[in-house]
């Protein structure tokens, strides 16, 4: 069943004991969406625990700063920026006939649970939780507005997507009213990186190579790159960014080296290519623009496995 | 004289043959208020031309695709995010005695105009430009939405940097509306690099010194490397910001030599540090965290200087 923001908020008003559950490795949307929502209803009295599939990164520890774990058995259960099940991880079975409500903003939602507010023109989940507290009548406090806007600002890359709308902006208008300190958020998330991310984007960019007249770029990150700079995994997602940036490339390719010497492969794309299809041929998957596959060969190997799948994808 | 935004517009609205003054090294934000503030007074009828001490960067041709300079004698000069006569470069001896009005954000700003509308909390000159237009009572176009957006969103990094305010996301959100073209701005802006680009920024990289246990950092762009990677100089903006963005680091410079030999010094600080104050050493100013100055010096000499000079505004 299919509910709106407000019946949303009607439903959790008339609740007690809920637990909110987050997507497997957490972002800042789904973080932002189960620790806003948790002060909310704690600000009105309710009992509320959140509950993540694994454990939550210390990146995003100011999120949970005033966020107090209460026992109770759960008889109402919420899934927040959760798109299906699978995403529940180790959460899954003990849940998945049980989520009384889910809000979340992924087109491909699978309407898992019992009552769904799935609002797919939404840039982040947060924007909906910003909607959903609003029908709460509860405050949004500069925690709270700390909350929504990282996962707005994470989901967007900042306002640079193109999922940024008009409604993205006017919320960030008034979370930044009610107290949110975006001036640390945005230098915290945005704009600092470790000297050991530094070291791995230098050698990411020393390694680029072109094909195709210039609209294939690959780059390679190795085991010995990461141990060399002693880079934690989690400061590597952006590089994978890097090759479908520059100017002329339609498919950005970054092969990423395991422990196994498997590649972990990502593909970023323009408009013209889709990027899921491309690694489908690898049993991999993803969206149109952005999408990953693991490929169990070398990185030779692997390079020109995905090249030769490359021309089939190339626009004419 | 100081004036509002909506003295300026009435200023503009008794007024014809207008000619708006552009700063040198022109950006998306002076260019943004050049071309919007021609096409709102294109729509009203008037006379008026852009002039720009330097030639005006292919990287921003989608603002004055719709521009036609026409010829007139002037009656009344427009500056448009230009804090200093300096900046005014080649024009400066022609016009400097004869400014009429200057709109800008600047708070070092130096009132050289007969007239000054100055809001040193807009995060750009667009943001105000924004505030005059709606008092012209002409519409904000889908082009003038496309300036406007194009100089907010340059100057604010695309809404990281922490002068990005209240009214900047509302602002941004209006434009959203008036059919200001973000997808393609944001993509081509701050998703998109030359080869070119590419190559310097490895460079940069590579140049990255750390001083005083990593709270300043330098990077360095020599003039070998710039002509090695045919580099469009519209296109160096970003990485004044890359040695900042390091962790720990309060102090981030940048040291772009000039064909003379000179150096253009970038300052990026957090907020333990002002960077203007920094820069107003060496005769340059700018903002509390985003400063610059010119050092008639080779690089080592300079550097030796800012160093020297960073030792008095470490935090202790």
């Amino acid at each position: 069943m299919e509910i709106t923001a407000q019946q949303a908020a009607n439903e959790l008003l008339s609740r007690d004991n809920i637990l909110i559950l987050s997507h497997q490795n957490p972002d800042g949307d789904t973080l932002g969406c189960a620790f806003s929502l948790w002060y909310a209803l704690n600000s009105l009295g309710k009992r509320a625990r959140v509950s993540c599939p694994d454990p939550l990164p210390g990146r995003f520890s100011y999120l949970y700063r005033e966020y107090r774990a209460e026992e109770f058995e759960e008889q109402y259960v919420v899934a927040v920026d959760v798109a299906s099940l699978q995403l529940l991880g180790k959460l899954r079975e003990r849940y998945e006939m049980r989520i009384d409500l889910c809000i979340d903003h992924h087109p491909s939602n699978g309407r898992f649970a019992e009552k769904n507010c799935i609002y797919s023109s939404a840039a982040a989940a947060c924007e909906i939780l910003f909607e959903v507290i609003g029908f709460l009548h509860t405050p949004i406090t500069p925690l709270i507005a700390d909350c929504l806007y990282t996962g707005i600002a994470t989901d967007t890359g900042c306002f640079r997507f193109s999922n940024t709308s008009r409604n993205t902006h006017m919320v960030a208008a008034t979370l930044f009213e009610r107290g949110a300190d975006y001036g640390f958020i945005n230098q915290y998330l945005f704009e600092t990186k470790s000297r050991a991310r530094l070291l791995v984007e230098k050698e990411a960019l020393n390694s680029v190579c072109f094909y195709y007249g210039g609209r294939v770029a690959v780059i390679h990150i190795s085991q010995e790159m990461i141990h060399q700079s002693n880079v934690d995994e989690s400061e590597l997602d952006g590089i994978s960014g890097i090759p479908r940036s520059i100017e002329g490339v339609v498919i950005g390719i970054t092969l990423r080296e395991k422990p196994d010497g498997s590649q972990k492969v990502s593909v970023r794309t323009t408009a013209e290519v889709d990027a899921a299809n491309l690694c489908a041929r690898f049993g991999g998957g993803g969206h149109a623009r952005a999408a990953g596959c693991w490929i169990g060969e070398g990185e030779a190997v692997a390079r020109e496995q995905l090249l030769a799948a490359c021309r089939d994808f190339l626009p004419d």
